[in-house]
Order: structure tokens, then sequence, then C-alpha cells
């Protein structure tokens, strides 16, 4: 049996240590590296990314993948891992007991958001010492918690193998962030042959100690990219000869965010990122944004997504600039087997510091685990997606975020634990 | 007497050289270097901005000054000269007679534009070679023409050093470009004791060919920066918990765009760079805006800037956000002085290929050699802006810009002769 | 008895007279002295609402009361009882059985909805001619039809009077649309005394033959009037003198349209009408703005009209216009008792034409009634809020809007027999 | 010869009449009737517009003409008058001396401003209560006056006829706001046979005692009517269901005033009037904007008019709405003849009261009169454009718009010296 201690500790490096230097989507070369590491070090077979997902499912892979190995690599990534990679990150590990029983297949994700961390003094990251090294980079939503969790369960299930029935596997998922690495992975068949699936997410609102067996209410997303390209003019002499991107751009994150809500289902959109224009005195002659869309129904997915592309077009009429789009991530809806989830509470009742547990949470965000979910559902399995409390600084993406490492030995016991009432001996 | 081919290759060969490393406003350490070079090779006096400009007095220097000094050596700038430079680009080079006689200053601007070149195939500084290594700066403005006259002419004038009297300095002045560097130019003394003053731009809408004696209508201009700072959060799950930075820079930037013109005198203004946002799905907590004013009058120009301030706050209150403004560059107006236009007119007159002469062209944009041409006016001096045509590929700071190089020659002759109807002996 | 043949002639009778002669909020001349002349015909005591209503509790009354006067006169109201009404819209109708019993208040809304009917030929009221005949006057609420029933069941009921007992009160309130009349209605203790209060809506989304027995998920919900004030110029000539009401205005409901929407409750807001501008070649000196918000909770509630409010502010300063701004309406949120829906269910049952009776409607709108509901049930009493499903031809306030008039029939049942069970002898 | 101060008592008097029943273009049936009464009683033959002008050339005639009519009886026309106009107002007056001479042609329009006069007390016109009883109209622009001096001119000159020789025609003009009157008048024929043509205005910004002989710099010029049409829904329980109109015109309008200006000829747009939506709680499924545009020359005049077409379409698809739009009004430009601006100018020179003169004034607004400066100088003939200094309260289509009665007198005597002078005997 496992140290709580030892195990919280390893846990706490290990986040720490992924938190200092966070990757984002397709570029978690130093953190697969670390990953890897661990699981070939205790003796587990892997399969990298690079072996199995095909190129044509990636979405919205469009880092300069070549500096940010070179970055890992300074950053402590093994260059031997990373040659294994071929340019994808991500990875599964697997344990097979050999004996017969059902797959039990576990999902992390591994990625970062891209925002900045805040440098304010009280910051426990920053006055730990642990805080963010790369730019516009920041694990501010818990995912080097999650990954951290991932690693140790995995090495601590191997050490019971002996235990186990069936086959368990660790999918340490690229891309989360913008829902683009969930749907290459479902399609490289990483879920085909699994019983059961689960994944979880810390925090969420709810504070530490309490823990949900499933959740509902995902939204459909959808990712888009979109560039306007107008014509550059000197803007005090010849204002006139220039066609402006940037205030097409403008014009058309006001209208975006003018959506009426729809009723039929939840409805969101943003326009996260607006970048436009060269210099000060030039007619800006080019913009780039990047948009997201989410809805809780299909029709309402599709009924935000299509005004979005209206208002894209029209603003792009209105300035006389010619629009590209690029579709970039998607996520679907799925919902939780109540069966499933119903165990994992039962795990969970006997986890020490969890005071409350409950079926369902509701949930008005987007994970790309649900291709995974659907995919297991759709062959016949079970899946859940488990809530597990953290008390948190403040809110997931905020940089101000930071959540009660305590919660990372829940996870962990919760997720030891379901994974002995379905794959016990 | 110089051989025109000698001279027209020299230039030819430094503007293409200047055009391949283009360098932002106070970022300017090879251009400066090279210049210092040329002229302490020839024998001549050099004083490197470092040694007499006051650092109170420079505006918008916001660059990473170390980055920028070490892509400078890579691409060929002297450590040497750069030590000496002690951070600061632009100098002066002086022709002393030791002979009685006026003082002449001549300015020769010498950053580059912030916009990316294109890497069209049709675009002739690909065809030969020498197009921008340098992401988003660009020659786009003749600045790189500039330098190399001023540095041809400054070598075959010091080589005629017997035939002058008084006193010819050239000034080579960094940050034309967002009207950063002529002010603290002036506050440093640089033109105090001039009794002529001279500056000169290519191109600007006229033929090769084309020769203005001085220029007037030249615009009143503030660059302003302008941050505003709101709360990110997730834009799926908590929206209303954050403060959208991207939408009111959106917003404000749409009203800027839309304040009514001032018959009472020309108004401009514009946002030239709009970069907001962090992630896709954080609405987006901060955003920065580059704009400029411009104004005919000193009226309008106070009218267009208390316009766009009372804007950017207003958007600051619709999106509950904070707003922080920088003043990084200021130019104001000045008029050519028509006595010293004219002679101008007449050492134009005599320029092989030459084909039209007039006394002063209108013109709708900033310099900030203005703050020089007031200085000297001031003191009792005489001052013109001379416009030397050149025909070019596209306007000015478009990213198709080229100019004719045969009008470098022709702006040498005719500063050249010009210089002697003031200086000679 | 009544006949049901000749109460559903009488509905539908009144009903169309009602749906040509439409009239908004506060000025239901017509309306009401038809409702006071049919009650006094057939022996009920009436209360005008000039008679206790205080004119400081009431909202948005802004119309040119004597010439809405004139036109009723003109379209058929008795000038007597105009004269009665002292200015104010609205009456209360009782029966008093003169026997101890419970009090009973039943309400009707009576005033139209702003908008243009349409003229298509497809449109029944307009093929059978009773539509609109009034500009941008339209009952595509219903209310036509609630009058109509209103006044129906109190005369049935009041010719049953002997087989009742306590008191049972007719509410004909005006002004519901812009949530303007109840809060004046209530405060003037026209339900202080009730035990039991009802009110109902047609259609909601519901076919024919739905009946709910009580309706939750009541908006809170404010009316603002935002004017700007500018200053006009010729737009051609001087624009720069000019301060542009219009542009505020306009900058307003865009971002007004942006607020984030908040999970923590529903929020929804409307920039409904905007008019600005007095010529095409004057820069427009000044907007006037119709708006609402709404809120599922009371902090949703405060968060969109806070965020409104600073909105309307900011844009004011944005373009140097003055604000000035009203709040011309407000409703609150109520539930429903569960115990009164579950009597009118029962009363539903037996009702020709009922297919499906359900306890809850969940509800994402606003109406005043819930001033009164609250009312009651702070007082001990019970109320609830009918939902009575009608077939309709286009959405709640659209131009198209039309309903089943059969389901007039099914709602004088479900409350006729409501009443029986409540106020039977 | 005439009496200047009953000259100028008449015209003050006829100037405060005309002011306080102000009349928007196509609706000057008062105003024509007072006119033609005038012209009648001193025995002028009159010709009314409706009897020459061609209702296919008539622009922006939109308004309810039998209303229109019935008011301007009331107000004090001429029942017999009215029916002579055959519902087109404006009219020509002419001098036939029988004498061979040249046919001048002297113009003035009659029509008022789209505003609604202050209420303020310091305002003269309501002090000596003559303001406006029309609701938004309001002779800021002077044609009060315009018309108060043509109709004396006439009369007294009528007097003179002995002494004069050719044709001398008054020409009364309808509809000069918003450009929709001049060009019926020119195709109608009215100017063809005109060897001279004058037209004048006060104020422009000189003050009084100020002549210029004529006006350069007119601007080309379009009256747009845009109209968006959407889909009207209850704004709380289904706003999804509808399509914006407001939005779209708000949208428009803050892109339409962004429009960058051309120095190759000034531009100039204006959004003046934008009225949306029908009621508070409906997503507003309409808007109307009257919209122009003006550039100084004809590429100009198309550049501005093009993008704000573009703009308009392109907020239609941003807001899926439908968009009709009308060109309701033009005017061209057109340059004053220097000879005929000479002898005005002689003319002025021995005028009480003038104490300045000058050939030319520039001008950055548009006149209809173009379209018959251009015809009379296709023809062969000269036309000149006065303008005649006149002290001003504030802003021409400023509500606070007042004029010094004075100028009128410096009006009239330099046009009857310059008749005198061109059609003297």
């Amino acid at each position: 049996m496992y140290s709580d201690e030892k195990v919280f500790n390893k846990m706490v490096e290990r986040r720490r240590d992924f938190h200092r230097y966070p990757e984002t989507g397709w570029t978690e070369f130093r953190t697969t590296s670390k990953i890897a590491e661990s699981m070939t070090d205790v003796g587990m077979d892997i399969r990298f990314a690079g072996d199995f997902v095909q190129i044509e499912h990636v979405l919205g892979r469009n880092a300069d993948i070549e500096a940010q190995v070179t970055r890992a690599v300074i950053q402590g990534a093994s260059p031997e891992m990373i040659e294994k990679m071929k340019g994808l990150t991500g990875l599964t590990a697997e344990i097979d007991t050999g004996r017969p029983g059902p797959v039990t297949a576990i999902r992390f994700d591994i990625d970062c958001v891209d925002t900045t961390e805040t440098g304010g003094s009280s910051h426990l990251p920053r006055q730990l010492g642990f805080n963010s090294v790369n730019p516009n980079c920041m694990h501010a939503c818990a995912h080097d918690g999650h990954t951290a969790i991932g690693m140790t369960l995995a090495e601590e299930l191997f050490s019971e193998k002996s235990s186990l029935k069936g086959k368990v596997r660790f999918i340490f998922q690229p891309a989360e962030e913008g829902a683009r690495g969930g749907f290459a992975f479902v399609k490289s068949g990483a879920v085909d042959d699994a019983d059961y699936f689960l994944t979880f997410h810390l925090g969420l609102g709810n504070p530490t100690g309490t823990v949900f067996g499933g959740t509902d209410g995902f939204l459909y997303s959808t990712k888009i990219d979109a560039d306007y390209r107008g014509v550059g003019a000197h803007a005090g002499a010849e204002p006139q000869k220039g066609k402006n991107a940037l205030l097409a751009a403008a014009s058309a994150a006001l209208s975006i965010h003018g959506i009426a809500p729809s009723p039929d289902g939840l409805t969101r959109t943003n326009v996260g990122v607006l970048n436009a224009g060269d210099g000060r005195n030039v007619v800006p002659p080019k913009a780039h944004m990047k948009i997201e869309t989410r809805g809780a129904t299909e029709d309402a997915a599709i009924y935000i997504y299509r005004a979005v592309m209206r208002i894209l077009h029209g603003a792009a009429e209105m300035y006389d600039v010619k629009l590209t789009t690029q579709k970039c991530g998607e996520a679907i809806s799925a919902t939780s087997d109540r069966e499933l989830a119903k165990i994992v509470m039962e795990a969970a009742s006997s986890v020490c510091g969890v005071d409350r547990t409950d079926l369902i949470q509701p949930m008005a965000g987007s994970d790309d685990a649900c291709w995974m979910m659907k995919k297991v559902q759709d062959n016949g399995g079970k899946a859940t997606y488990i809530g597990i409390g953290a008390d948190t600084k403040a809110g997931h993406h905020n940089d101000h975020f930071d959540f009660d490492e305590k919660a990372m030995l829940i996870a962990f016991e919760v997720l030891y634990k379901t994974v002995f009432m379905l794959n016990g001996k």
C-alpha cells in the first residue's frame, strides 16, 4: 500500500515542477519527456502520440515546433525522448495484468493556459519560487496537478499490478485547452477497447473535500482563428488608400459579443485574442482573432457558430478587407454514466478529507474528454467525468489562479480506490 | 569634384545594406555604428547621442535595448562603437573649416517603419536580395536612402573642406517615426548655433526629377500608448467575473476613428496597433493600443488629442477597466523660410535629372525635424525642408514601398550645391 | 350555469374589439371605459384607478394623456366614464357576497404592445377586419384575450353570486408591458386583504389544451429610459462643433448587448428603441433609448442593471454628451404556491379541451403581477400564475402574433371552477 | 427709388412670419402661398412648380402631403393658391421688360431645417414671439431671410420695370436642405435661357458687413435613406429568434463615421437620423437612417459614397437583416464666374454698411443651386453664388441659430444694384 505522505510529497514536487515550466497545447515536449521518463523508470510500457496519432486529426497545432523543442531541451527535456516523440506531444502508459478483466482508461490533460502568470507578491507560486518561466504560458487550470496525479497514480497502481486484473491505461493528453487534442486521441483508437473511462478536474468552483461522481452539462465548442487582411497606408498622408483590418476586427468583436443568447440551450462566445496592426502610423493591414463558441445543445452550438461566421464575413465587407478562418478546435457534449458515478462516490466516501460527495455536478464549460466519453459509451462502455473540489485563489484561467494542493491527494485516492473497485482481482 | 557614378554606386550599396538591416527608433545600433565607422574613417569628428542627449527628453524608447544591441552586433555593428554609444543611437558629424562663416546643419533620419516587408516576387528588394531580415521592421519611408545620402554627402564635402567656410554639421537622427527623436536632439542643443538648417525627404508623392525648395503644412502630432487593464476569467464558466479589456479597446478604436473632422485645420488620428487578450477562452484582461493624433494647427491638434483622451477614458468606464496612457512622441509644425527655399531651388535648377522645381510643396504629414526648424528660426536662423521627388512602387509605409534610387543622386547634388552656396569660400 | 357557446362568442367579440383598438400602457381609456360599462351594466361595484392609485407610484406614464383621451372618445369611449377616471386607466370590480369567506383577487392585464401590426394578407385579424387601427399599437401579447376573459368571467360569476362566499375581486391592470402598472396597484392596497391571488397568461409557447397550475422563474426587470443630449452643428461645414448623441447611443447599444452573461442567474438586456438626430445634415444633438434589464436572481438583476448604467455613463464621456436616465418600470420575481397550483390543476382536469395539465411551467420573462403575488404571500395568502396554453401564429410581441381563441374558453372555465373551489358556498 | 427703412421693415416682418411657420422641403405650402399672393398683388406673372416640374425629377419628397396641406391652410395659406400648386411647392416670378436684354435668374431657397428650435429664454425669436410653432421644423439656415429678401426685391425691381431691359426671373426653390429641389427645377428648364444666374447665402461664418462676389469649394453630395428590416421577438423569452435591425444600424453608424478621410479632396459623411425599434421588450425589427455624403471632387464623392454603401451592406450581413436604400437627394459642385463676381463686388462697394468685399469665399458645404450654376455655365452664361456676411448667434443648423437682420438690407441692396448693372436700361 502507498504511503499518503510520500505520495503527496511526490505529487507536490512534480506539480510545482510542471507549474514552473508550463507548455501550451501541442508543445508539451518537456512535460511529455518527464512523464515518459518516470513511466519508463518503473517499467511501464509507453506509447508516444507520434506513434499512433494521425496528423490529419490534429487541430490547432500552429506553434513553431522546432523552437519549442529547443526550448524544452534547454528546460530539461530528454533529447532521446524528444526524438521518439516525432514532433507530437502526449503519450499513453499501460498496466497490462495479463489477467482477463475490464479495460479502464484514465485521462489526464497536460497543457497550460495561454496567459501570463501574475508577478504579485501574494501569489504562492511566486513566493515559493515555482512561478512560470515561460511567457504567456501558465498552469492556470490545474493541469499541472492533473499530470502530477496521473504519473504518481500510474506508478503506485503499477506496483500493485499483482492485485489487479484486466488493463489500466493512463492517457496523458496534450492540448485540452482549445479542445485540440482529444479528437486526435479518440480518432487514433486510444479508447476503442475501453470498458470504463475516467477523467476528472480539480477545482471548478467546489471546495476541497467535495467529490462528484460525475459531471453533466458540457458544452459543444468550436475554436475559430480569423484573419483579416487589408491594405496598409500612411495614416496621416493617405489614409484613404488603406483598408483597415483593425477596425474590421474591432467591429466584429463588438458584434460577436452582442449575439443574442439562446434560451433553447445556453450559448457562449468569446473573442479571447485580437492582435492587429503593424505600426502606429500605418493603417492596420492585418488583424488576427482567436474566437470560441459554446452551446449546450447541438442546435445552440450551430446557432452561435453560424452567427459568429456571419458577423466575421459582414465586417469584412464593411471594411473591404479579406477574411480567412480556420476551425482549430472542437469539443462535443457528453453525459456521465450514473452507475459509474455511483462507484466513484462510493470510493470517495472512504477517502480521508472528503466531507461531501454528490452524484453529478453541473457544468457550463467544455472539455474535449467528451470525445472519449462518447466513444466509450457508443462502444457500450461506461464513462464519467469526476469532480474533485479544490479551494482556489482565483477563477480558472485568471492570472492569480492557484489551487489547494491537498486536493491532489484526494484525487489520487479516489481514483486509486475506483480502479480497485473496477479492476481489483 | 566628386564622380557622379562613384557617388551613386556608393549610395546604392549603402542604402541596400541599410534596407536589409532596418532598425526601429532608438534601436539603430547597427546603423549608427556603420555611420560612425565611415565618418571616422575619413577623419571627421563625431559625437554620439549618448554624449549629449539627456535621457529625460527621450520619448518612446521602449525596446529591449540589451537584446537589440546583441542583434546589432550579430548583424555587423562594431562592438567598440556600440560601447561608445552608451545605449543611445544617433550621432552628429561635423566639418569645422576653422574659417569664419555660417553654421549649416543638415539632418538625416535613420530609423525604419514598424511593418513587415512583403515577400512578393515582384518586390525589387526581394528580387535583388536586400529585403529586410528583421521581423516587423522595414525601411518603408526611404530613411535608408536618407542615411546613405547623408554619409556620402559628408564624405564628399569633407574632402572639399578647403573650399568651404564656417561649419557644416551632419545630424543623423534616430526615431523620426513616432516623432520620438527630434525633440531630444533639439533639447540637447544640436542646432542651437545653426544659421541654416536643411533637411529633406525622398518621394512624398512627387516623381523623380521634381525638387521643392521647401515644404509647408506639417502637422502637429502626438503619439499615445494606451493600456487597458481588466480582469481575466474563464469565458465559458464565469464570463461575468471578467472585465473585458479587448472590448474596451475595440469600442475606443471605433470611436476614435469616428471623431468629427475639424475644418479649422486638418485633423488625423489612427489606432495603428491593437493587441489584446491572452488566450481564446479567457475574458481578455488587457489591451494595448498605439495611437497617433495629428492637427494642422495648434487648435486642431488640441481638439483631436482631447477627443482621443476622452474616448479612451469613456471606454474604460463602459467596460469597467483601468486605463493608463503615455505620450511617447510629439511633433510640432514649422514653415520653410522662402529665402532659403529659393536658394535650394537655384541649386536644384542646375542639377542633372531635375525637370521641375518649385518653391513649396504642401504636406499633410508630420516630421519631428520641425522641432529643429522652429529652434533655428527662433534663434534668428533660416530653415527649410526640401522635397526631392522619387518614383515609388507603393505609398509610404506600405509593405510594397520602394523608391527610385536615381533620386538619391539628385538629393545629393541639390544638397551639395546648396551647401556650397551657403558655405562656399 | 353559463352556456359555453354564448360565453365563447361574447369573449371572441370582445377580444376582437379590443384587438382593433389597442392602447399602450396608461392610455387604456377606451378599454377601461368598455370594461367599466359592462361591469356597471350587470350591477357590479367598480373602482377606477384614479380613485385609489397614488400618482407617485405610477411608473413610465409619458404619453400625451389629453391627446389619448381625445382619441379614445373618438374610438368609442364613454365621456362620462373617462371623466370619472381622472386621467388614470385601469379599475377593479368586486363581487361581495356578504358572506364570510376568503378574498380572492384575479388580475387581468389590459394594455397592448408597442409594435405595428403586420398588414400581411395571411394574418387572420386582417382577413377578418379586426386588425389594429392605432399606429405602433398592437395586441401582440394576448392581453386583448385576457381582458375579454376577465369581463366575461366577472359577469358570469356575478350571476352566481348566491352560490359564492367571501369576495371575488377582478383587477383590470393597466401598463403590464414595461412593468409599469403592477407596482402602483400593489402600493394602492388592491390586494392587501387577499387570501388568494390568481393571474394567468395565454400562450407562452404551450399549445392549446395545456394548463399549468403555476409558473416559476420570473425575472427581475427594470425599464430604463436614457437620453443623450449633445450639440447640433452643420455636419458638412463645422462637424467639429457638434457633440454627437447618435454615436453615443449607438456605441452604448452595442456595448449593452455585449454585457457578459451571468451563470449565477440568467440575465437579459435589450435596447428596444433608439431614436436619434434631427436632420440628415445636422450632427445629431439628441438620442433617446428605451432599455430593459432582466435577471433571474436579485444578484443577477443588480449585476446587469449596474453594467448597463456604467455603459450609458461611459458612452456619454466618450462622446462628450450629457446623459439623463429614468427608471420607468420595475418587476420582481415571485414563486407560485404549490398548494394553490394543485387546486388549479384539479379544476383544469375536468375542463373540456384540456389534454395536459402540469404543476409548474418554467418561465424566462417578467410580469409585474409578481408584485401582487409577493404582497399576498407576504401577508400569509397564496398566489399562483396560471399557464393556459394557446396555439400562436408567431412569437409573443412579433407583428404576426395571433392566438387560438379557443384557449379563451379553457381559461374561462379553469378560472371559473377554481373560484368555485375557493369561494364556493 | 426704394426707401431703405420701408424695405427693411417689410423684410423683417416677412422673415419673422416665415420663421414662425417653418416648412420642411416639398411641404412649403404656406410659404409658397404667401410668396404667390405678394407677387400676384403687385401684378407679376408667376408659375407654380406644379406647372413645370416633372415628378420624376423630384427627390426626397416623402412627407404626408395631404396632412401638410391641411396644416398649411390652418396656418394661413390661401386655399385657392394651394389648389393651383397641384401638390408641389415653389414657384417662379418674372419681370419681362419686353425690351431686348439679358435674362437674369435669381434663386431664393425657401425651406427650413429639420430641427426643433430652442425654447431658451435668451433666444431672440422666442423673446419676440416668432419662434417656430412647427415641431422638428426651424429656420436654422436663414432661408426665412432669403425668402423675405426675394419677395421684397421682386416687388421693388418690378416697380422699376421701366428702367430695366431683358428679363429678371425670381426662382423660389423648395427643398434646398437635403439637395432635393434644385435638380428638379433645373430639369424643368427654369434656367435654360438665363444669361446670368445669381444666388446668395446669409451668414456662413462671415460677419455683417462682409460681401463676397462669389463662392467656391462646393461639395458634391448625396442623401441616402437606409432601412434595415429584421425580425421582432420577445427580448426576454426568445431573443435568439429576433434579427436585430437596431444593432445593424448602430454598427453601420459607427463605421460610417470612421471612414478614412480622403486628402485627394475633402470628404464628409453624417448619419443625421437613426430611428430604430418598436418597443422596449421587442428585439428591434426595423431601423431607419438618414445619411449624407459629401466630397470636394467627383472622385472624393464617389469614394465616400461607395464606402457608405459597402458598410450598409456589410452591417446587414453581420446582423442577418435586409437592407433597402434610396438616394433621395444629390448636389454637385460648381465654380463662381470671376467676371460676374467682380460685378457683384463693385455693386457691393457702394452699399451702406458693407465694410469688406472680396472676390471669392471658400466653402465646405453643399447647395443644390450648383445644378443651376452649372446649367447656366454649360449654356454659355455666367453664374455666381454671393456671400452676404451676417452675424449669427450659433452655427447654421444649430437650434440656437439666429442671424443679424440688418444683413438682409445689405443683401437686398447688393442684389438690387447688381441687377441694375446687368439689366439696367
